[in-house]
């Protein structure tokens, strides 16, 4: 599908959204003569620094190109050959990664299903049975996302708790922090309060859905799995020769909270879109909206009618669930046309 | 190693440089609003085009983050689970993807040693004796890289033979074109005249260290391969999902001849470096000099004087073997300047 | 834990049972001299032809030497770089491999629940939300059980409805028969029926849990798949140098119907055992009894009893289900004196 | 190529011949009854004891089915994502696994040429030339053959100094002995002075090339290690459900020295052979015979002869070198015929 420019506002994806100018101008300025290649540059040194500022002394952050880049890298030195990683069956890690999960990390999913994209300590139980037994994978990490899946958050207790329990056992804490921003903005919250505060040992901070180009940060917080995150990042492609322009655009996103101003605007393009649902006959909220996405419930009918002109995905065909996403250049006008759209439609 | 502003001209690696200007501007002008992800956009619809207007109509191009992820990306479709693949033991797949071949295409690498980097026909049936026994990968695949590691060239004629040795015993034949531009400048030819044209079935062509920030094209010419790509892609962390920026930085290079202009530029820097190498005592060619890439014999102390000031890498320090590379923005003034140090520090 | 001769028989699993001793004399003698190797040798070819005369004269069998083994090397043909195999998530791949599947074969499991452990078309359907999506794993085969795990059987016509589906979607069909012969022994048929004659792609036949002392068989029946199985299985570490002992195990099970007698006993057992059941207060069937498998819920105290004397595993302890087999050499004294030892437990 | 009773003995390989007869009766003596899958039996707990009696209270010993298995299970613990592995050119695991190296254990062969099979010290050095670069795997396994697969055998002292230059860059050292026996037993040593005195941390011991039927120890001698081979086992294949019967083939080698018997007799009988060739005109030894294995070179036309009525293996087509393996069942008749063949064929 080709996009035209007669199509208003996507509301489809936080990526539909181009490049923030700030971010743009950052790389343009790191376009200054030569540089060591792989990271050996001083915007890598300073991208370092800023991660240690944001995070905390004991973070060591590395660039990475993608979120599904930024998942593996981060996974990889945690898991061994006959590991398993518990997660909800909604995690995109156990969906969305063509199954990479599998075959670069060669290791089994363990998914507990959810009501709201969230894992809680119980669940980490439930998947614990067969360890020991050699017949079965070993969980050695639980991985969750912040935002979930379905736009929900965790609170830094409810990661805190999480922590202890796999902490607990032996086990490590991932978080898939695709929308890591968004979150914190939605929370109130620094970007420690629910990483390096709260027990989670590596976790990604995800830069393209907020503004940058491509730029994904995997952040390790026990150095005794930093040491190999360079061979894996190399390994796993996720290498950029130029690494300057990379560690440039993360750079731009943490410094004058650029990061926050750009997840909380989606936010509350996301609030301002499910506030005007309220009085939209047939329309109700799937979801809690707690970042930037909306998941309705509406009839087939009036979806179809809406994907003539706007572009978003269906999350749930038989329920007639469909996503909203809102992004950092998302207007209050694109917001209250595609109500005004929304409303035509369902009262038709 | 942090680089430092009073360093001079890196002769390190092309991908110190930094980026054209023209194709920095193509980014800044993709930066328009929305657009589908993942490449249904407007911009990659256009580098599909321009590839099939610069490789032939039956060629079908795929953006990817770099050129690891190219050969991976490229490889992938045409290997099984016991496959093997030819190459030359200087090949950059055997040598420098930190076991990427094996660990994420799960295959043998079957190595011939050579004098300049090139494999001929006889090489790939040295390496055809396991055919048929379930004890030895099956060969499938010969790849070559176009300009090689040690900076040489394949002719179309060479091509052309080894993909009839490799076709005859139902081999496919793969290019590793992370330098395809400089190859075309210094033969003189298109770059179809390389690859379509002399039977090579799958191939990279090269951007990023040709002027690009990050991009590089699969170029696939058997349709019962390209199917797989988009799967191949996703899976192995080489989807962009704001991929209009990658696509733009392609077809830059390939518009108004910009990779030829810049190729050509840094292979005549070369040979002006090497030009003046003849009358240096103690300096000598490790091999011809058919790109941007001058491989260089000279005494260790004469070396290390010149690395106190410059940066580049030894290539084989048993024999003394330096590697110097030239970049589209290297200068005349750049390679004079470092000519006068390296007879200075010879003749010290 | 060591067994100790104090203890009677074990109804923990068909493969605490012995060897057959029709089975241990068949590989004494192939004890006779020279054979070549790898499987050129005569016991071999006359294993090969009887699968042919079994299972009709396309199928092309393929020694191996366990269970797990029989079922990667027995999908790994029918599976690429992306795909997923769709299964009940009770499957013995998807649950006791220790991750072989994930790891070995790369790929994912797409599951689906069951009540019986039996797939139904419509759990295919069920399964296929995300093909042509690059985001996705692409099923590809449909693996189930004949016997499942659980203990029930598909019917002829189950099979052939499965299969069906699956070709119907490009998919193939697969099956585990790691008690194929405790299948065709309940449904009265002959092994073809359920395999060869319903559409089935690539089935297992196992002899281990069935008398053997450790051998399988990898079963093809589509011949473009048969050409990868023998690197497949020296791959997969399943060749045994010194086939004929591994293929005369084979051949003497399937020689006068040494499969079906040992089957039909073991199931006409599990049979007498789930018969006595059925006035022992406390105690009740949880699956129908279909083979050599009787699943019996039963209060924990009592289980607990048994243990103390008895070998037998929990099926799910949060349920109070038991899982007890019975073998070939199962006799109805060990069967009736078990039955009075649950009898005592259960009315303590 | 199926083999006829017409043929005489073959000199193909030591898994022509059959089972060791003490062998066969130690498997049918296991055959008593039900015991434990999965290796909680007395079979397997007396091999066990037996692994600590002949190699030292601190080995720990893992039954397995066949030589790649061994050799696949016992590296798999000590190597990482991004690791290599440094062996000889002619290594088994580098030649001969139909590329399950790469594709099982995900690594990287770092291989070297030698001149008779055997790596030295400096081989070693020679390959960590890309320690520290995350461009490169990175070597953490120094693997040899015990015999070579030239037939060579490495002194206690050899291994030692390997050893000793391994750990001091941080790597380990594995055995693969296939055909440790024969080792030994040309040394005149016990299996532990080549094994456990000299700084081995994980080998094979290999029983089917010496009379078993198909049974193969990993011996594990670091404890740090040791955990994680019951998983390894069991998701490589490598778990034979009625373990008795494997752990029966070795105890049973392992006992009164049979192991010694068997090897000492294999390799007097290609003493024999190697002697015997002396005077024979045009055919020489290609290198030393230190164990079962006789490398001979020979005119083309001469070996032609022979293969009409013995089998064996070209080694070298391009230098007319030929393999004759001796076995535990070979007799002085069968050699001193096959002698009288080769001097007919080479004056003829």
């Amino acid at each position: 599908m080709l996009f035209d420019s007669t199509y208003p506002k996507s509301f489809a994806s936080d990526n539909h959204a181009g490049v923030h100018p700030t971010i743009l101008e950052a790389m343009a300025a790191a376009n200054d003569g030569d540089a060591p290649a792989y990271g050996d540059d001083k915007w890598t040194a300073i991208f370092e620094e800023k991660i240690k500022e944001v995070f905390g002394p004991d973070a060591q952050g590395f660039a990475v190109l993608n979120g599904a880049g930024a998942n593996m890298v981060g996974l990889a030195p945690m898991l061994g050959r006959y590991d398993g990683i518990i997660c909800a069956d909604s995690a995109h890690i156990a969906t969305h990664e063509t199954g990479a999960t599998e075959r670069l990390l060669g290791v089994k999913l363990l998914t507990v299903p959810t009501e709201d994209g969230k894992l809680r300590p119980a669940d980490i139980e439930s998947r614990l049975g067969g360890v020991g037994s050699h017949h079965e994978p070993q969980p050695t990490v639980v991985s969750i996302s912040q935002v979930t899946e379905l736009g929900t958050c965790y609170s830094p207790a409810e990661i805190a708790a999480l922590a202890e329990k796999a902490h607990e056992h032996g086990l490590r804490l991932h978080v898939d922090g695709a929308r890591l921003a968004n979150a914190a903005a939605y929370l109130g919250c620094d970007l420690k309060a629910i990483t390096t505060d709260v027990g989670v040992d590596v976790f990604s901070f995800g830069g393209t859905k907020n503004g940058a180009l491509a730029a994904e940060a995997v952040v390790v917080l026990d150095s005794s799995l930093s040491h190999a995150i360079p061979f894996l990042r190399r390994q796993s492609l996720q290498l950029a020769s130029k690494m300057r322009y990379i560690s440039a655009q993360l750079t731009a996103l943490l410094t004058d909270d650029l990061w926050r101003r750009n997840a909380a605007h989606a936010n509350q393009m996301a609030d301002r879109l499910a506030a005007g649902l309220t009085d939209i006959p047939g329309v109700s909220l799937a979801y809690p909206v707690q970042s930037n996405a909306v998941f309705a419930t509406l009839p087939k009918a009036v979806a179809d009618t809406l994907q003539q002109r706007y572009l978003f995905h269906f999350w749930d065909e038989t329920t007639g669930t469909v996503r909203w996403m809102t992004a950092f250049d998302t207007t209050p006008e694109h917001v209250d046309d595609f109500l005004d759209d929304i409303r035509k439609a369902a009262t038709a």
